[in-house]
C-alpha cells in the first residue's frame, strides 16, 4: 500500500490533558492554546505575514486514535452513541489516517524560550497534539455559510451551567469564561442521562467535579491537581 | 524527529494533467473531478450519510512539491513572485510537509468499474493526486466568513476570454464553462505580461493555446492530445 512519511512539526499546549472535556470541534469554547514548534521549525521568518489573518487551520495528528486497522462506519457520539455513519461522512478520529482538522482564531506570535508561538483561541485538541501543518485561513475558499451539515448539531450551550462563586474563585480569571464554556457543552457522553453520577473533568491543572440533571450542569467541586 | 506513516487512501481524476493552469484554490471553477478510492478503501459503507454534506474537505499530497529541505519562507506567485512571506502564512505546496487542503462541492456517489466514486466540483488538483483523507465541511466550525484573509486575493474572473465559436466546439458541452472559466483565472505567472508569448494549457485531454493582452485572454487553438 501507497504511504507517506510526514513530520511532526509542532505540538499544542492546551487547558485538556485528556479526552473527556474537549469540545466536539474547534470555535465552540475561547480557551487559548499555544502552538509550540519543534526546534527545526522555530523560524520567526516561517510567520512572516501571518498576522494579517483572522483564523488558521490546524492539520493534527489523533494521537489517541492510532488503529491498525479502519471501520468503514463509525458511531458519531451526536446521535446517542448507537447510529452507525460512514468514516467519511463523520470528524470522527477513528478513520484510515487519524488525521485532524480544526480552524482557531490567531490570538499572536508570542516569544518564549521555546521559540515563536503561536497563541490561538477555540482549538479543540488534547494537550502535547502533535501537528503537521499549520495554513492560513482564507475565506473566499475554505467558508460555505450556508452549506448542509448533514447530522452534525451547531448548538453550542447545551445546559445551564452552576458554579458556586467560591469555587470559581480557585479559577485563574482568564481561564473562568473558557472552563463556564466547555461544562456548557455538556461533555458527557450523549447516551450518559444519570443525574447522580458525578463526573470528573481535567482542565488547566485543576479537576473539577460536576453532576448534570435535566438542562442544568452543577459543579462540586474544583481542586488543584 | 518525530514523523508519522500515512496511507494514500484514494485518488482524483482530474482534468489537469500538469500544474499550469490549475486553479490557486478550491472553488474558484466549476470544474468536476472524481476521487476514486485505493481497493481497500472501495467501501460504499464508508460513505453512508455522507450526501447530507454539500461540501467536503480533502487533505492530500502535493504530489509534485516533496522536497527533502524546507524554507522558511515562499514567494507567493499572486504578489508577484518577488515578495517573501512565511510559509506558514502561505498555501504554498512548497512546505515542512506537502499537505494540500481543499474544500470541493460534493455533486454525488457513482458507482464505476473502480468501485464506488465521489463526483466533486471545484478542486484544485492535478490528475492523479493522492488523497490521505476526505470529511464533511461542516458549517459552523469551519466558515468563517468575515475572517481576515492576509494578501490573499480573491478575485476569480481576471481577464476576460475570447473563444473563436469553430474552436470552442471542439470542446465536449459539459466541459466549456469549466474551461472558460480556468482560463477566465489568466493561468500565467503574474510576472509574465508578454502579449506575444503563446501560452499552451492542458485540460481534459486537451491542449489549448492562447495569447494574453491587456485583460483579454485570446484562444488561439483548441486541438486533442
Amino acid at each position: 500500500m501507497e504511504s507517506r512519511n510526514i513530520k511532526v512539526i509542532a505540538h499544542i499546549r492546551s487547558d485538556f490533558p485528556e479526552k473527556f472535556g474537549i469540545p466536539r470541534q474547534s470555535g465552540l469554547v475561547p480557551n487559548r492554546s499555544r502552538i509550540v514548534f519543534e526546534p527545526e521549525y522555530r523560524d520567526r521568518e516561517a510567520l512572516r505575514g501571518i498576522e494579517g489573518y483572522d483564523y488558521l487551520w490546524l492539520i493534527w495528528e489523533f494521537s489517541e486514535a492510532v488503529r491498525d486497522r479502519w471501520s468503514p462506519t463509525v458511531r458519531p457520539p451526536r446521535l446517542g452513541g448507537n447510529v452507525r455513519m460512514g468514516v467519511f461522512a463523520t470528524r470522527s478520529p477513528f478513520r484510515p489516517n487519524p488525521i485532524g482538522l480544526s480552524s482557531v482564531r490567531l490570538i499572536g506570535i508570542e516569544e518564549t524560550e521555546e521559540g515563536n508561538t503561536l497563541l490561538v483561541e477555540g482549538a479543540d485538541l488534547m494537550d502535547g497534539t502533535p501537528i503537521y501543518d499549520i495554513k492560513p485561513y482564507v475565506p473566499y475558499a475554505d467558508s460555505h455559510p450556508d452549506a448542509r451539515g448533514g447530522f452534525s448539531d451547531s448548538k453550542t450551550q447545551k445546559v445551564q451551567v452552576s458554579v458556586p462563586e467560591q469555587l470559581l474563585e480557585k479559577v485563574p480569571a482568564e481561564k473562568r469564561e473558557a472552563l463556564i464554556a466547555v461544562l456548557a457543552q455538556d461533555p458527557r457522553p450523549s447516551y450518559q442521562h444519570d443525574p447522580d453520577r458525578v463526573y470528573g473533568m481535567s482542565f488547566s491543572g485543576m479537576e473539577i467535579r460536576f453532576t448534570v440533571s435535566e438542562e442544568r450542569l452543577s459543579v462540586l467541586s474544583i481542586e488543584e491537581k
